[in-house]
């Protein structure tokens, strides 16, 4: 099983993207974790690792997929 | 089934994802399109119409979600 990690920060952009993005991904194949910075300001340093630079980003397998345009993680480390 | 489009253009952003999202979207919800836009010009004007600015961008049952940043709707246009 892989690995999947759809973080994001609460903003519009995010809310609208997790339902979908939660839906589509296969759980056959990927162990999907859904990270809310707000709620888990840990988890930052951990997504900048491994090159999240926005959210929405969605890391699959440790390939970051930025979707959309959230807020940049500046933005989010401003607010948590 | 619900319907995904994965629209690139071979640039080598579009390239990278291509693989991994074609991996990741459940396949037993969704009927997954990959669209080449240099092969497929006549793709251009829908992909705009229901809003892809950029590529690579997913787009699930309607929804568009633009996939970190390869080029431009502009800058495809220019090239095919």
């Amino acid at each position: 099983m892989k690995k999947a990690v759809f973080y994001h920060a609460g903003c519009p952009v995010c809310v609208a993207a997790e339902d979908i993005v939660a839906q589509a991904v296969d759980r056959q194949r990927y162990d999907l974790e859904i990270v809310h910075f707000a709620k888990n300001s840990h988890r930052i340093a951990e997504a900048e690792a491994v090159g999240v630079k926005s959210v929405p980003a969605l890391v699959l397998d440790s390939q970051v997929f930025h979707i959309n345009f959230g807020a940049s993680m500046d933005d989010v480390k401003a607010i948590v």
